[in-house]
Protein backbone atom coordinates (compact mmCIF):
# COMPACT_ATOMS: atom_id res chain seq x y z
CA UNK A 1 0.00 0.00 0.00
CA UNK A 2 1.15 3.70 -0.81
CA UNK A 3 2.42 5.92 2.13
CA UNK A 4 1.31 9.07 3.24
CA UNK A 5 2.13 12.66 2.28
CA UNK A 6 1.18 15.39 4.74
CA UNK A 7 1.51 19.62 3.81
CA UNK A 8 1.75 21.20 6.59
CA UNK A 9 0.80 24.71 7.47
CA UNK A 10 3.42 26.45 10.38
CA UNK A 11 2.02 29.74 9.91
CA UNK A 12 3.49 32.60 9.29
CA UNK A 13 6.97 33.83 11.82
CA UNK A 14 7.39 31.91 14.32
CA UNK A 15 5.89 28.89 17.13
CA UNK A 16 3.10 31.04 18.05
CA UNK A 17 0.46 30.30 15.39
CA UNK A 18 1.27 26.33 14.97
CA UNK A 19 -1.44 23.96 15.63
CA UNK A 20 -1.78 21.03 17.49
CA UNK A 21 -2.41 18.81 14.61
CA UNK A 22 0.60 20.20 12.58
CA UNK A 23 2.74 20.18 15.78
CA UNK A 24 1.45 16.36 15.51
CA UNK A 25 1.87 15.67 12.33
CA UNK A 26 5.35 16.99 11.79
CA UNK A 27 5.91 14.75 14.78
CA UNK A 28 4.94 11.59 12.82
CA UNK A 29 6.44 12.35 9.62
CA UNK A 30 9.08 9.74 8.52
CA UNK A 31 10.85 12.37 6.06
CA UNK A 32 10.79 16.21 5.82
CA UNK A 33 10.56 18.32 2.54
CA UNK A 34 10.15 22.04 2.17
CA UNK A 35 11.67 25.01 1.20
CA UNK A 36 15.18 25.51 3.57
CA UNK A 37 14.00 28.74 5.83
CA UNK A 38 10.55 26.38 6.35
CA UNK A 39 12.43 23.55 7.20
CA UNK A 40 14.87 25.67 9.36
CA UNK A 41 11.90 26.19 11.56
CA UNK A 42 11.28 22.74 12.48
CA UNK A 43 14.00 21.27 15.22
CA UNK A 44 15.91 18.56 13.89
CA UNK A 45 15.40 15.06 14.97
CA UNK A 46 17.30 12.15 15.13
CA UNK A 47 15.97 9.74 12.29
CA UNK A 48 14.15 12.20 10.60
CA UNK A 49 15.71 13.22 7.28
CA UNK A 50 15.19 16.90 5.89
CA UNK A 51 15.56 17.65 1.86
CA UNK A 52 15.47 21.53 1.86
CA UNK A 53 14.94 23.13 -1.63
CA UNK A 54 14.83 26.47 -3.44
CA UNK A 55 11.92 28.49 -3.41
CA UNK A 56 10.65 28.21 -7.33
CA UNK A 57 11.58 23.85 -7.13
CA UNK A 58 8.00 23.24 -5.84
CA UNK A 59 7.74 20.96 -8.64
CA UNK A 60 11.00 18.38 -7.84
CA UNK A 61 10.10 18.89 -4.43
CA UNK A 62 6.65 17.42 -4.79
CA UNK A 63 7.76 14.75 -6.96
CA UNK A 64 10.54 13.38 -4.49
CA UNK A 65 7.73 13.70 -1.80
CA UNK A 66 5.54 11.69 -3.73
CA UNK A 67 7.67 8.92 -5.04
CA UNK A 68 8.79 8.45 -1.52
CA UNK A 69 5.18 7.67 -0.47
CA UNK A 70 4.22 5.88 -3.05
CA UNK A 71 7.93 3.30 -1.74
CA UNK A 72 5.55 3.76 1.52
CA UNK A 73 6.89 6.10 3.44
CA UNK A 74 4.81 8.84 5.57
CA UNK A 75 6.88 11.74 4.73
CA UNK A 76 5.98 15.74 5.13
CA UNK A 77 6.04 18.85 3.41
CA UNK A 78 5.84 21.88 4.98
CA UNK A 79 4.95 25.22 4.33
CA UNK A 80 4.92 28.65 5.71
CA UNK A 81 1.01 30.27 6.56
CA UNK A 82 -1.48 27.76 4.82
CA UNK A 83 -0.40 25.31 2.63
CA UNK A 84 -3.39 25.75 0.79
CA UNK A 85 -3.39 29.86 0.45
CA UNK A 86 -1.34 30.23 -2.95
CA UNK A 87 1.49 27.22 -1.43
CA UNK A 88 2.52 24.07 -1.78
CA UNK A 89 -0.85 22.01 -1.36
CA UNK A 90 -2.38 23.26 -5.01
CA UNK A 91 1.65 22.21 -6.25
CA UNK A 92 1.32 19.27 -5.33
CA UNK A 93 -2.30 18.32 -6.88
CA UNK A 94 -0.45 20.28 -9.62
CA UNK A 95 1.70 17.58 -10.02
CA UNK A 96 -0.61 14.64 -9.22
CA UNK A 97 -2.93 15.59 -11.78
CA UNK A 98 -0.09 15.65 -14.63
CA UNK A 99 2.28 12.89 -12.88
CA UNK A 100 1.65 8.59 -13.00
CA UNK A 101 -1.39 6.63 -11.83
CA UNK A 102 0.76 5.07 -9.15
CA UNK A 103 0.81 9.20 -7.43
CA UNK A 104 -3.14 9.13 -6.94
CA UNK A 105 -2.92 6.35 -4.31
CA UNK A 106 -1.03 8.51 -1.83
CA UNK A 107 -3.00 9.43 1.13
CA UNK A 108 -2.58 13.33 0.79
CA UNK A 109 -3.10 15.13 4.08
CA UNK A 110 -2.87 18.73 3.91
CA UNK A 111 -3.00 20.12 7.20
CA UNK A 112 -4.25 23.59 7.55
CA UNK A 113 -2.42 26.74 9.21
CA UNK A 114 -2.22 30.35 9.61
CA UNK A 115 -2.27 32.58 6.64
CA UNK A 116 -0.57 35.60 6.66
CA UNK A 117 -3.32 38.02 6.12
CA UNK A 118 -5.12 36.08 8.65
CA UNK A 119 -2.36 37.27 11.36
CA UNK A 120 -1.78 40.97 9.53
CA UNK A 121 -5.49 41.84 10.35
CA UNK A 122 -5.10 40.51 13.74
CA UNK A 123 -2.21 42.77 14.80
CA UNK A 124 -4.19 45.65 13.81
CA UNK A 125 -7.84 45.40 14.64
CA UNK A 126 -10.61 43.67 12.64
CA UNK A 127 -9.85 44.77 8.47
CA UNK A 128 -11.49 41.60 7.63
CA UNK A 129 -14.59 41.88 9.56
CA UNK A 130 -16.71 41.91 6.29
CA UNK A 131 -16.36 40.48 2.96
CA UNK A 132 -12.88 40.18 1.51
CA UNK A 133 -10.77 38.99 -0.76
CA UNK A 134 -6.86 37.81 -1.61
CA UNK A 135 -5.52 37.76 -4.89
CA UNK A 136 -1.43 36.94 -5.45
CA UNK A 137 0.33 39.90 -7.04
CA UNK A 138 2.40 37.37 -8.81
CA UNK A 139 2.40 37.44 -12.62
CA UNK A 140 4.26 34.58 -13.14
CA UNK A 141 1.48 32.11 -13.09
CA UNK A 142 -1.06 34.37 -14.94
CA UNK A 143 -1.26 37.17 -17.22
CA UNK A 144 -1.09 40.35 -15.45
CA UNK A 145 -4.61 41.39 -17.22
CA UNK A 146 -6.07 38.65 -15.15
CA UNK A 147 -5.04 40.43 -12.04
CA UNK A 148 -5.96 43.96 -13.18
CA UNK A 149 -10.05 42.39 -13.82
CA UNK A 150 -9.68 40.97 -10.72
CA UNK A 151 -8.74 44.26 -8.55
CA UNK A 152 -11.34 46.17 -10.14
CA UNK A 153 -13.88 43.34 -9.94
CA UNK A 154 -12.81 43.15 -5.71
CA UNK A 155 -12.17 47.08 -4.85
CA UNK A 156 -15.88 48.02 -6.96
CA UNK A 157 -17.43 45.24 -5.14
CA UNK A 158 -16.67 46.43 -1.80
CA UNK A 159 -14.47 43.60 -0.82
CA UNK A 160 -11.25 43.86 1.87
CA UNK A 161 -8.26 43.10 -0.08
CA UNK A 162 -5.04 41.00 1.05
CA UNK A 163 -2.27 41.29 -1.69
CA UNK A 164 -0.07 38.20 -1.56
CA UNK A 165 3.35 38.19 -3.52
CA UNK A 166 2.81 41.83 -3.42
CA UNK A 167 6.45 42.37 -5.32
CA UNK A 168 9.48 40.82 -5.55
CA UNK A 169 13.43 41.73 -8.15
CA UNK A 170 12.02 40.10 -10.76
CA UNK A 171 8.32 41.72 -10.19
CA UNK A 172 9.28 45.04 -9.40
CA UNK A 173 5.99 47.64 -10.97
CA UNK A 174 3.25 45.64 -10.14
CA UNK A 175 2.44 46.46 -6.84
CA UNK A 176 2.56 49.99 -7.66
CA UNK A 177 0.33 49.56 -10.67
CA UNK A 178 -2.01 47.80 -8.44
CA UNK A 179 -2.23 50.71 -6.21
CA UNK A 180 -3.07 52.97 -9.01
CA UNK A 181 -6.03 50.39 -10.18
CA UNK A 182 -7.33 50.01 -7.20
CA UNK A 183 -6.97 54.63 -7.09
CA UNK A 184 -9.68 54.29 -9.87
CA UNK A 185 -12.33 52.55 -7.17
CA UNK A 186 -11.37 53.62 -3.94
CA UNK A 187 -10.58 56.86 -1.91
CA UNK A 188 -7.14 58.17 -1.25
CA UNK A 189 -7.90 58.01 2.50
CA UNK A 190 -8.81 54.15 2.16
CA UNK A 191 -6.44 52.25 5.03
CA UNK A 192 -3.60 50.50 3.48
CA UNK A 193 -1.96 48.39 6.07
CA UNK A 194 1.95 46.71 5.59
CA UNK A 195 2.41 43.63 7.74
CA UNK A 196 5.94 42.41 7.19
CA UNK A 197 7.64 39.11 8.52
CA UNK A 198 4.77 38.33 11.21
CA UNK A 199 6.00 36.84 14.16
CA UNK A 200 9.45 37.35 13.14
CA UNK A 201 12.05 39.30 15.13
CA UNK A 202 12.00 42.00 11.94
CA UNK A 203 8.61 42.43 11.96
CA UNK A 204 6.98 45.67 10.71
CA UNK A 205 3.51 46.66 10.30
CA UNK A 206 2.82 50.02 9.05
CA UNK A 207 -1.04 51.64 8.41
CA UNK A 208 -1.13 54.43 5.92
CA UNK A 209 -3.93 55.17 3.61
CA UNK A 210 -3.74 54.19 -0.47
CA UNK A 211 -3.11 57.85 -1.53
CA UNK A 212 0.26 57.72 1.08
CA UNK A 213 1.45 54.17 0.29
CA UNK A 214 4.66 53.08 -1.30
CA UNK A 215 5.03 50.13 -3.58
CA UNK A 216 8.79 50.63 -1.80
CA UNK A 217 8.01 49.95 1.47
CA UNK A 218 6.91 46.21 0.43
CA UNK A 219 8.70 43.21 -0.18
CA UNK A 220 8.74 39.43 -0.53
CA UNK A 221 7.78 39.28 3.29
CA UNK A 222 4.80 41.62 3.49
CA UNK A 223 1.28 40.82 2.60
CA UNK A 224 -0.68 43.97 1.85
CA UNK A 225 -4.35 44.87 2.96
CA UNK A 226 -6.26 47.51 1.32
CA UNK A 227 -9.64 48.67 2.90
CA UNK A 228 -13.06 48.34 1.56
CA UNK A 229 -14.93 51.64 1.34
CA UNK A 230 -16.18 51.00 4.53
CA UNK A 231 -13.18 50.37 6.56
CA UNK A 232 -12.14 52.64 8.94
CA UNK A 233 -9.37 53.75 12.06
CA UNK A 234 -10.32 54.09 15.34
CA UNK A 235 -7.66 56.31 16.85
CA UNK A 236 -6.44 55.89 20.36
CA UNK A 237 -3.89 57.68 22.43
CA UNK A 238 -1.02 56.78 23.30
CA UNK A 239 -1.19 53.52 21.04
CA UNK A 240 -1.75 52.42 17.28
CA UNK A 241 -5.48 53.19 15.58
CA UNK A 242 -7.86 49.80 15.79
CA UNK A 243 -8.15 49.44 11.75
CA UNK A 244 -11.44 47.45 11.13
CA UNK A 245 -14.30 46.80 9.07
CA UNK A 246 -17.78 46.83 10.54
CA UNK A 247 -20.07 43.82 10.06
CA UNK A 248 -22.81 46.15 9.18
CA UNK A 249 -23.11 47.64 5.18
CA UNK A 250 -26.20 49.71 5.26
CA UNK A 251 -25.80 50.83 1.90
CA UNK A 252 -25.65 49.43 -2.05
CA UNK A 253 -22.26 50.65 -3.04
CA UNK A 254 -22.67 52.77 -6.68
CA UNK B 1 -4.21 52.31 34.05
CA UNK B 2 -6.25 49.91 31.41
CA UNK B 3 -6.18 46.16 31.47
CA UNK B 4 -6.19 44.01 28.80
CA UNK B 5 -8.94 42.28 26.30
CA UNK B 6 -7.54 39.29 24.37
CA UNK B 7 -10.02 38.12 21.54
CA UNK B 8 -8.79 34.69 20.96
CA UNK B 9 -10.01 32.45 18.15
CA UNK B 10 -10.02 28.57 18.74
CA UNK B 11 -10.31 27.35 15.28
CA UNK B 12 -12.99 25.14 14.04
CA UNK B 13 -13.99 21.87 15.88
CA UNK B 14 -11.96 20.95 18.31
CA UNK B 15 -8.69 21.42 19.91
CA UNK B 16 -6.31 20.09 16.75
CA UNK B 17 -6.25 23.73 15.58
CA UNK B 18 -5.84 25.51 18.66
CA UNK B 19 -2.70 27.70 17.98
CA UNK B 20 0.04 27.59 21.00
CA UNK B 21 -0.33 31.71 20.76
CA UNK B 22 -4.35 31.03 21.77
CA UNK B 23 -3.28 28.43 24.25
CA UNK B 24 -1.24 30.84 26.30
CA UNK B 25 -3.86 33.73 25.98
CA UNK B 26 -6.79 31.57 27.49
CA UNK B 27 -4.43 30.51 30.10
CA UNK B 28 -3.48 34.00 31.00
CA UNK B 29 -6.84 35.31 30.99
CA UNK B 30 -8.40 36.21 34.63
CA UNK B 31 -11.86 35.42 32.94
CA UNK B 32 -13.49 34.06 29.31
CA UNK B 33 -16.68 35.24 27.96
CA UNK B 34 -18.14 33.79 24.91
CA UNK B 35 -20.77 32.49 23.22
CA UNK B 36 -21.80 29.27 25.25
CA UNK B 37 -20.70 26.50 22.99
CA UNK B 38 -17.00 28.20 22.17
CA UNK B 39 -16.62 28.55 26.36
CA UNK B 40 -17.47 24.75 26.41
CA UNK B 41 -14.53 24.04 24.07
CA UNK B 42 -12.15 25.70 26.92
CA UNK B 43 -11.42 23.46 30.03
CA UNK B 44 -12.79 25.12 32.98
CA UNK B 45 -10.34 25.68 35.45
CA UNK B 46 -9.95 27.35 38.93
CA UNK B 47 -10.30 30.98 39.86
CA UNK B 48 -10.97 31.91 35.98
CA UNK B 49 -14.86 32.74 35.86
CA UNK B 50 -16.63 32.83 32.68
CA UNK B 51 -19.46 34.00 30.91
CA UNK B 52 -21.10 32.24 28.60
CA UNK B 53 -23.70 34.19 26.39
CA UNK B 54 -25.80 33.66 23.38
CA UNK B 55 -25.34 33.56 20.02
CA UNK B 56 -26.74 37.04 19.14
CA UNK B 57 -25.52 38.88 22.12
CA UNK B 58 -22.33 40.16 20.60
CA UNK B 59 -22.89 43.60 21.64
CA UNK B 60 -23.78 43.02 25.00
CA UNK B 61 -20.67 40.26 25.36
CA UNK B 62 -18.48 42.97 24.19
CA UNK B 63 -19.66 45.79 26.45
CA UNK B 64 -19.27 43.76 29.72
CA UNK B 65 -15.72 42.15 28.77
CA UNK B 66 -14.28 46.22 27.75
CA UNK B 67 -16.09 47.18 31.59
CA UNK B 68 -14.15 44.58 33.15
CA UNK B 69 -10.74 45.53 31.04
CA UNK B 70 -11.47 49.02 31.63
CA UNK B 71 -11.05 48.28 35.51
CA UNK B 72 -7.48 46.94 34.94
CA UNK B 73 -8.52 43.17 34.66
CA UNK B 74 -7.26 40.70 31.65
CA UNK B 75 -9.87 39.26 30.18
CA UNK B 76 -10.24 37.09 26.94
CA UNK B 77 -13.43 36.77 24.38
CA UNK B 78 -13.36 33.29 22.85
CA UNK B 79 -14.32 32.99 19.32
CA UNK B 80 -14.67 29.84 16.82
CA UNK B 81 -12.69 29.82 13.90
CA UNK B 82 -10.61 33.15 13.62
CA UNK B 83 -12.18 35.91 15.62
CA UNK B 84 -11.60 38.51 12.71
CA UNK B 85 -13.32 36.81 9.66
CA UNK B 86 -17.34 37.20 10.18
CA UNK B 87 -16.77 37.14 13.90
CA UNK B 88 -15.97 38.88 17.42
CA UNK B 89 -13.35 41.13 16.47
CA UNK B 90 -15.50 43.42 14.37
CA UNK B 91 -17.94 43.57 16.90
CA UNK B 92 -15.86 44.44 19.58
CA UNK B 93 -14.00 46.97 17.80
CA UNK B 94 -17.97 48.29 16.87
CA UNK B 95 -18.37 48.74 20.63
CA UNK B 96 -15.14 50.82 20.66
CA UNK B 97 -15.88 53.46 18.16
CA UNK B 98 -19.57 53.62 19.84
CA UNK B 99 -18.36 53.79 23.13
CA UNK B 100 -17.22 55.68 26.19
CA UNK B 101 -13.02 56.55 25.89
CA UNK B 102 -12.08 54.51 28.48
CA UNK B 103 -12.79 51.85 26.07
CA UNK B 104 -10.44 52.90 23.44
CA UNK B 105 -7.50 52.71 26.34
CA UNK B 106 -7.44 49.05 26.22
CA UNK B 107 -4.85 47.12 25.33
CA UNK B 108 -6.33 44.99 22.24
CA UNK B 109 -5.24 41.86 21.68
CA UNK B 110 -6.80 39.47 18.73
CA UNK B 111 -5.14 36.55 18.32
CA UNK B 112 -5.79 34.55 14.92
CA UNK B 113 -7.21 30.88 14.54
CA UNK B 114 -7.94 28.51 11.41
CA UNK B 115 -11.69 29.67 9.81
CA UNK B 116 -13.26 27.58 8.29
CA UNK B 117 -12.42 27.61 4.90
CA UNK B 118 -8.91 27.07 5.65
CA UNK B 119 -10.02 23.61 7.49
CA UNK B 120 -12.64 23.00 4.70
CA UNK B 121 -10.53 23.40 1.65
CA UNK B 122 -7.46 21.78 3.86
CA UNK B 123 -10.06 18.71 3.88
CA UNK B 124 -10.84 18.41 -0.05
CA UNK B 125 -7.00 19.33 -1.28
CA UNK B 126 -6.55 22.76 -2.73
CA UNK B 127 -9.51 24.45 -3.33
CA UNK B 128 -8.00 27.83 -2.66
CA UNK B 129 -5.10 27.31 -4.25
CA UNK B 130 -5.48 30.43 -6.81
CA UNK B 131 -7.13 34.07 -5.76
CA UNK B 132 -10.20 33.53 -3.74
CA UNK B 133 -12.71 35.65 -1.85
CA UNK B 134 -15.25 34.99 1.28
CA UNK B 135 -18.82 36.36 1.79
CA UNK B 136 -21.13 36.29 4.30
CA UNK B 137 -24.87 35.17 3.06
CA UNK B 138 -26.37 36.91 6.05
CA UNK B 139 -28.36 39.92 5.10
CA UNK B 140 -29.20 40.69 9.07
CA UNK B 141 -26.51 43.73 8.80
CA UNK B 142 -26.24 44.04 4.91
CA UNK B 143 -28.91 44.61 2.27
CA UNK B 144 -29.58 41.25 0.04
CA UNK B 145 -28.88 43.45 -3.24
CA UNK B 146 -25.33 43.89 -1.48
CA UNK B 147 -24.86 40.45 -1.05
CA UNK B 148 -26.14 39.70 -4.76
CA UNK B 149 -23.50 42.03 -6.30
CA UNK B 150 -20.62 40.49 -4.58
CA UNK B 151 -21.66 37.15 -6.13
CA UNK B 152 -21.65 38.69 -9.05
CA UNK B 153 -17.97 40.26 -9.06
CA UNK B 154 -16.68 37.38 -7.34
CA UNK B 155 -17.74 34.41 -10.21
CA UNK B 156 -17.14 36.56 -12.93
CA UNK B 157 -13.76 37.45 -11.73
CA UNK B 158 -12.87 34.26 -11.59
CA UNK B 159 -12.16 33.96 -7.98
CA UNK B 160 -13.28 31.02 -5.97
CA UNK B 161 -15.95 31.82 -3.01
CA UNK B 162 -16.48 30.66 0.41
CA UNK B 163 -19.83 31.68 1.63
CA UNK B 164 -20.23 32.18 5.99
CA UNK B 165 -23.16 32.15 7.35
CA UNK B 166 -25.18 29.91 3.97
CA UNK B 167 -28.71 29.39 6.03
CA UNK B 168 -30.47 29.66 8.96
CA UNK B 169 -34.03 29.61 10.57
CA UNK B 170 -34.48 32.57 10.15
CA UNK B 171 -32.95 32.75 6.56
CA UNK B 172 -34.03 29.83 4.71
CA UNK B 173 -33.78 31.11 0.99
CA UNK B 174 -30.74 33.15 0.70
CA UNK B 175 -28.24 29.89 -0.17
CA UNK B 176 -30.83 28.83 -3.24
CA UNK B 177 -30.55 32.32 -4.49
CA UNK B 178 -26.97 32.65 -4.02
CA UNK B 179 -26.56 28.97 -6.51
CA UNK B 180 -28.97 30.17 -8.72
CA UNK B 181 -27.31 33.94 -8.91
CA UNK B 182 -23.57 31.55 -9.56
CA UNK B 183 -25.05 29.99 -12.03
CA UNK B 184 -25.25 32.88 -14.65
CA UNK B 185 -21.50 33.03 -14.13
CA UNK B 186 -20.40 29.73 -13.36
CA UNK B 187 -20.76 26.48 -15.59
CA UNK B 188 -23.15 23.38 -14.06
CA UNK B 189 -20.34 21.14 -13.41
CA UNK B 190 -18.55 23.93 -11.70
CA UNK B 191 -17.12 21.84 -7.83
CA UNK B 192 -18.91 22.84 -4.76
CA UNK B 193 -18.06 21.57 -1.42
CA UNK B 194 -20.06 21.65 1.76
CA UNK B 195 -17.96 21.85 4.61
CA UNK B 196 -19.82 21.06 8.24
CA UNK B 197 -18.82 20.45 11.86
CA UNK B 198 -15.41 20.06 10.93
CA UNK B 199 -12.90 19.00 13.68
CA UNK B 200 -16.55 17.51 15.31
CA UNK B 201 -18.15 13.98 15.58
CA UNK B 202 -20.76 15.26 13.41
CA UNK B 203 -18.26 16.11 10.86
CA UNK B 204 -19.38 15.79 7.37
CA UNK B 205 -17.68 16.99 3.91
CA UNK B 206 -19.68 16.60 0.45
CA UNK B 207 -18.30 17.11 -2.80
CA UNK B 208 -20.82 18.17 -5.58
CA UNK B 209 -21.69 20.29 -8.70
CA UNK B 210 -23.14 23.45 -8.81
CA UNK B 211 -25.91 21.54 -10.53
CA UNK B 212 -26.58 19.49 -8.28
CA UNK B 213 -25.71 21.06 -4.70
CA UNK B 214 -29.24 21.60 -2.97
CA UNK B 215 -29.37 24.27 -0.06
CA UNK B 216 -31.24 22.04 2.17
CA UNK B 217 -27.90 20.24 2.54
CA UNK B 218 -26.00 23.40 4.46
CA UNK B 219 -27.04 24.29 7.77
CA UNK B 220 -25.44 27.06 10.02
CA UNK B 221 -22.58 25.31 11.08
CA UNK B 222 -21.51 24.60 7.59
CA UNK B 223 -19.21 26.20 5.00
CA UNK B 224 -19.72 26.19 1.32
CA UNK B 225 -17.06 26.65 -1.20
CA UNK B 226 -17.72 27.08 -4.80
CA UNK B 227 -15.01 27.16 -7.35
CA UNK B 228 -13.73 29.31 -10.52
CA UNK B 229 -13.67 28.12 -13.91
CA UNK B 230 -10.65 26.67 -13.07
CA UNK B 231 -11.33 24.37 -10.25
CA UNK B 232 -11.28 20.68 -10.80
CA UNK B 233 -11.42 17.09 -9.53
CA UNK B 234 -8.58 14.73 -9.08
CA UNK B 235 -10.62 11.32 -9.50
CA UNK B 236 -8.77 8.72 -7.28
CA UNK B 237 -9.69 4.59 -7.39
CA UNK B 238 -10.80 3.93 -3.26
CA UNK B 239 -10.80 7.36 -1.92
CA UNK B 240 -12.55 10.21 -2.71
CA UNK B 241 -11.34 12.93 -5.30
CA UNK B 242 -8.92 16.00 -4.61
CA UNK B 243 -10.86 19.42 -5.38
CA UNK B 244 -8.11 21.82 -6.59
CA UNK B 245 -7.76 25.23 -7.93
CA UNK B 246 -3.77 25.60 -9.88
CA UNK B 247 -1.87 28.17 -9.48
CA UNK B 248 -1.75 28.86 -13.22
CA UNK B 249 -4.56 30.81 -14.77
CA UNK B 250 -3.26 31.00 -18.68
CA UNK B 251 -6.60 32.78 -19.80
CA UNK B 252 -8.09 36.20 -19.51
CA UNK B 253 -11.82 35.18 -18.72
CA UNK B 254 -14.27 36.34 -20.92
Amino acid sequence: MSGRLSIIGLGPGDDRYLTQEARDALEAAEALYGYGPYLDRVPEREGQPRHPSGNSEEAKRSQAALNRAVEGAHVAIVSGGDPGVFAMAAAVCGEIERGPDEWRAVNVVVVPGITAMLAVAARVGAPLGHDFCAISLSDNLKPWPVIEKRLDAAASGGFVIALYNPISQARPWQLGEAFARLSRHLGPSTPVVFGRALGRAEEAVTITTLQEAAATKADMATLVLIGSPETRLIQREGCAPLVYTPREAAEVPA
